[in-house]
């Protein structure tokens, strides 16, 4: 891009170019906000970055993303310690928390097994989780809630393999079609699925 | 939005999601893409967030942006000087350079006059104008291109009042139908304008 503005502004836009889902446009758009903006208020999102990346650290339990030693799930005395959901990334986590129903604790993996990325059992939180699973001692359920894709169920066949044989219950979340979806739009693997995992009403 | 990742990333994410165009879904990822990526990755935002707050001010000739006394436009020798486009933004600006046609130089106004807003003439860079007017002498043209909306049209009938007694050619950038667009779909008054702006072939 031909630089209009200068370099200390050709730079920011760029940078923020490198930000996921922007694009050039949003990119110039958020630079002039910024250039436009009080410089306490530009001030804040710098330091906002800086004690994102200094203070946010892994939960030493779950993995999850927290400024404390443990996250507050972990902290919390009322969830239940024996019901582990294993996922991927902390927004999965999140996205289970906005149920409101479940009340067990989370493991974090950080990642799914893909041998096409370099992923492979070593780079994700699994040892961690087995080594969780002998310290604690009274865990009853694993429920793996890794993506339903390829790597997630990858994942989630090893994890099976690697806990049965430790006497822990395995669980899978189901597949199944979307509530509130219409047939027609579903596609056939998943309408496959609806169909195995169909139970008794 | 309830706290999941601890302080400093939710702080994050509420920083991102201050500037224009990012949603509460938009600034978790990219909070995530800041967590995720080498520290000196984010350092150069940071750098580049700090950099522009300071290092970025107004051409002392056209108000464009720049990081040096004057800006590119204004510095290049092969530029008519005699032809002034007065412009809202440097955004505006940035868009007539891309047509490559345009050989004058600018005035950017930061800004139009909005009574709602309370924007007066005094808030724009007006002032700057005519006394650049004065200053260059040889001045034969200021093609007003602020935006065709009642803000901008408000601005170019101020400024043709201001600079018509000085002696100074006054034009305004054509209304009429987009090139490429679609008769029916051009708004009533746009086609009125481009009936009223005809010109013989």
């Amino acid at each position: 891009m031909h630089n209009y503005y200068g370099n200390p502004v050709a730079r920011l836009i760029e940078e923020f170019a490198k930000l996921p889902g922007v694009g050039q446009k949003s990119a110039q758009r958020m630079a002039f906000h910024v250039l436009n903006t009080p410089t306490d208020k530009a001030q804040a999102l710098v330091d906002a970055i800086i004690d994102a990346k200094d203070l946010a650290k892994y939960c030493s339990k779950c993995y999850n993303l927290t400024d404390q030693e443990t996250c507050y799930i972990c902290e919390n005395g009322t969830r239940d310690a024996g019901t582990i959901m294993v996922v991927e990334t902390p927004q999965d986590m999140a996205a289970y928390e906005k149920t409101r129903e479940y009340d067990g604790v989370y493991h974090v993996l950080h990642g799914a097994i893909s041998p096409m990325d370099g992923v492979g059992p070593s780079e994700l939180r699994i040892k961690e989780l087995l080594l969780r699973l002998e310290d604690e001692g009274a865990v009853k359920e694993v429920i793996v809630a890794t993506n339903p894709n390829v790597e997630g169920e990858a994942t989630a066949m090893y994890l099976s393999r690697l806990l049965k044989p430790l006497g822990v219950k395995v669980t899978r979340i189901a597949h199944g079609v979307p509530v509130g979806g219409d047939l027609e739009y579903v596609d056939s693997i998943t309408l496959l699925r609806a169909l195995q995992w169909r139970r008794e009403l």
